[in-house]
């Protein structure tokens, strides 16, 4: 019953087995690899993006951090939500590679940013000419981090703003597959079409041991991404297994397949709490995450059981023992139905 | 009828003087002349201080950001308002000598920052270890860039809770003058005695050509802001030329005399726009800045006779044109009775 | 005969081996697995050093520039050779973690930092006050970067000049293992004992996928350096995979014995080598390196065998093409006695 | 007899009357007063560059650490001599201000970077793609740090190399108008005619108070320069005060006429110290310093009398008793014949 986190599970087996199989002579070092040729060909051929520039890293934060530097200047400030991983966990990781960029927080509606909150944000920094921060960057993370998931719709809609005053936007996709198997669109529809300039593609969460691709449709700025990556430390000597991971991952849809079995997990475990009754949805989940606020009683029961996952109210110990607590509910993809139906046979005791 | 600014007004003759005088021969460069040490046992004695290191620069964004800096680290979130002049005017000025900190910021009332709000955004912080930005100083504006002035308790509340997460605090005094005449109180009782650790202590808005100084009651990171200052590019050779103003500022209590001149002012200027009937005003003016809101009539009456002033409505060219817009105003030293009157006078029509 | 580089050779199998069996159900994240306690126990019972502190990052660079940074300040320079990787090969990532210190080079004997040379370097900025940059750690590399040895002696004499002037000292140790298996010393020994108080201990270059220790002798800075790693985004989510490989490269002593088939490679070519006659070293290969020059017809004999390495030389291409070239031959440990005599073969055509 | 620095001496009284002056009223802010304009259009006259983008900063670190910043990427490395100010003298200011780029030091002759150690410094950096630091642009001082001055025709051989790697040239002229009066040529031979792209114009060493231009001859970043120096809080909000200096300090080309005093004197010291016969010459003056090594005795009578100047030898006080030390004298506009014949009367005792 471990629903702490999507970077507790296992790797997929054949991840490992890729890497094993990787593991064979000699080769170029640092991306020069015949398997990275083949993870671009492979990326570009999915995101209909014959031009895009495709880079992998081990990290989240190294590919928003990475990316969102190579988009903004020292000056500028970025926009995001508040609840923004770039914003509460990465440890000012933007800042740092930015070389002292800041975030503006924008206002959001079911975790997902309001265009019109967007709007009035950007507006807010017209008149202070040399003084005031530049504006830098738009920065959306989908699936969110509450586990709703924007449409293209909605990404048009706040890329429309962006793009009125000139700005990029950047789409961290930490949980990018678990967004596009909740809406069954395609990676294009997802973000270029939808007016997304760089993504971070997700791998590390829904399967790999630890990589994730940067997407740039528009190569430009391609050498300066190479050139922060390795300033940042993240341009790996064996990059060899990297590409493997990214390989095996891409190979017949198998990043689709463990996004799907992790949002049926979430689906499943959303539908027996809400059966339960006592339960409140903080949000419609819509990928692999469920906030969930229920009584005391319930959490104890659950951890009693064995039950892992995050109590997600900051201040809960300073707050009336009476009052229900909030349960962040991350279904892996490893979880599967069983594990949804012993977390459920749990609850109810 | 000048209120664009108390930036656009001239120095203090004697300030001229001053440099005048101290363009004398030949002297130690770097801040080691005579007129330092003095300048540095005037502060300490005014502010009660036998021990605090003391620093002169330039422009008051070098007086906040080198402090800043020196109070935090760049994985830390300083505390501070929305309006704080390091978040809206300072072109990342303060992320640019911290290394890459960034600002939390918290809610206000009056302009001035709400222990409630405070202690919120500090615990805000509370649970995510490594993950999240590192809790920072807390900095404070007196007086605020919004004209109103917190008093020695307001302080006092605030540094409470900062000291409670062993937090340091900075007050940005670009305006410490007009806050102290307003209050009636010492500057050791507005500083240290209330628990703020260093002091942007403001003179270019107040009489001076440009010279601000930095007071540390803790002169354990003396050492630390000399080499940020020098590495900043803000250590003047020729010296001399800032201490000579500052001490001018000081002798003979010309900082607050100026001071009181501005406030006094600006408290004519309120008075009289309080008779005027349809102003309203965002603030209870308690220093030298006024933000009143009034009818785009009466902006026009001004303009035409020759006012000065910015209007401080974002989105003023967006709004109803019957809205009531406002202006900032805000009360030079030198401006005087008859400037308020001419304002007047011209508003009156 | 792939000679290019000990970066393009496979992992040793036990370590896909371990990633396999970490590849189990349900675990901590970001280092609180229990795979890092027990590699944490090792490694500091390796070193006799029951409290030091000890973390993975997964490249070289981020081993040595978050080390580095948390050695030194922004206004620091750090003393290291000419060739040092910090200098030549880290596309100016120190500069970046450390926030801008800079680098000093100081002059070597036979790639090794020469004490009387760093002695003169910290002299020489004795004297300039706030104006200079400060004097910050010593940074050295063993096995060097052309395949020379510090004995703990030479290491002593450095060390010792470091504290004359309170410096720290970090050991960039890419090739730790080799250098080890060269002198017969313990971990010790190459290190605390002989004065240093960080150490990047290499992984990566010796058989793992890409996994490097930093342990930090004095702990005083451990949480800083937790900070830095996060917000340099190094800090890995399924950081299982990490610690499983170094219990590998542990278990049974593995890292040495990868070494010892290195450094016998190395030894072997380079006897071959000089039986040849017309090759001429630049160095007295100690480790896994060897800087070898010979004629031009060598180098296309060995190249149309398909021997792989690197031609040392920069302006190969502008030089008189009577001269011989310089060949940088790596020996990987998986190479081992018939990949030397492969290329001592193709080399005697 | 004040020969120790061109930052100790007074600023020449036409600049305090030009303080004064300005002193008038209300004006524009932050570099908008009228002022400036006739500052830029004096300086584009007078470099005969109509295009170029001018701005005025308080320090010759600023001037140097902001345009360098402009010029270059985080990533690369400045091509600069050993003694160069922004090497010795800046406290890590362009490394802090370009976001950790570093500097290569270019070997000299004379003090003046040899060209050909410019073309070898610059191709060393040829062969390692993304892992070295990236070539960025190359800085000269004229006059140098050690009083000797490059030609127009050295600068084009310099700017030569430097195209030919498509590099851009920067140029520290934190004493231009010595080397200027020195060569008895044009603004525009030493500068854009000669390769140069940017210039850090000095008028603190000569007779300012606190004042240097920075001219950037294609004004492609003119804005990023603003954002740069805001940013730095290098904007000045009372910057008339500058502008008024810097008008003064053109006015009747009294830059020039200040300049050429104190070659004057420089050169008159420069003669008698010859006619001693016993003081050694470490470079032919130039300009206006001198490095000149004579025996102790003759320091001591020198010092007995009053004589203020640096002692250039870093380890005076660890070498040979009985070994001749340097004098480093700088002659600041102010001094005049009566000053060089006090202190060659006092060296002869």
């Amino acid at each position: 019953m471990f629903f702490a986190s999507d970077n507790g599970g296992p790797a997929h087996p054949s991840v490992i087995e890729a890497i094993a199989a990787a593991n064979d002579g000699y080769t170029s070092a640092y991306g020069a690899e015949a398997g990275m040729d083949r993870v671009r060909a492979h990326l570009r051929d999915l995101f209909e993006a014959p031009e895009a520039a495709i880079y992998l890293v081990a990290t989240g934060t190294a590919a928003n951090s990475i990316a969102l530097a190579t988009l903004s200047n020292p000056w500028d400030t970025v926009f995001c939500t508040a609840m923004a991983h770039i914003n509460e966990d990465e440890c000012n990781a933007p800042e740092f590679y930015s070389g002292g960029a800041k975030l503006t927080l924008v206002g959001d509606e079911d975790a997902k940013m309001s265009p019109d909150a967007l709007r009035a944000a950007i507006a807010a920094e017209e008149s202070r000419g040399v003084h005031g921060p530049q504006r830098g960057p738009v920065s959306i993370t989908n699936a969110t981090e509450k586990g709703t998931v924007y449409s293209p719709g909605d990404i048009a809609n706040l890329t429309g703003v962006a793009r009125d005053f000139g700005l990029k936007t950047h789409l961290d996709g930490a949980r990018f597959a678990n967004a596009l198997v909740s809406l069954g669109c395609s990676p294009a529809e997802m973000t270029w079409k939808a007016g997304i300039d760089a993504v971070s593609f997700g791998g590390t969460k829904n399967g790999l041991m630890g990589v994730e691709a940067v997407i740039l449709f528009d190569a430009d700025k391609a050498w300066e991404f190479e050139l922060r990556r390795k300033r940042g430390a993240h341009l790996f000597s064996k990059h060899r297994f990297l590409s493997a991971q990214m390989e095996a991952y891409l190979q017949g849809d198998l990043w689709l397949d463990l996004a799907a079995r992790a949002n049926a997990t979430c689906a499943r475990l959303a539908e027996g709490l809400k059966a339960q009754g006592n339960v409140e949805f903080l949000h419609e989940p819509a990928a692999n995450i469920i906030f969930a606020r229920f009584p005391r009683a319930l959490h104890k029961r659950l951890l009693d059981a064995g039950a892992q996952y995050y109590v997600w109210d900051g201040d809960a110990y300073h707050r009336d023992p009476d009052e229900p607590l909030t349960a962040r509910l991350v279904c892996d993809w490893s979880i599967g139905a069983e594990g949804a139906d012993a977390f459920l046979a749990a609850l109810k005791g």
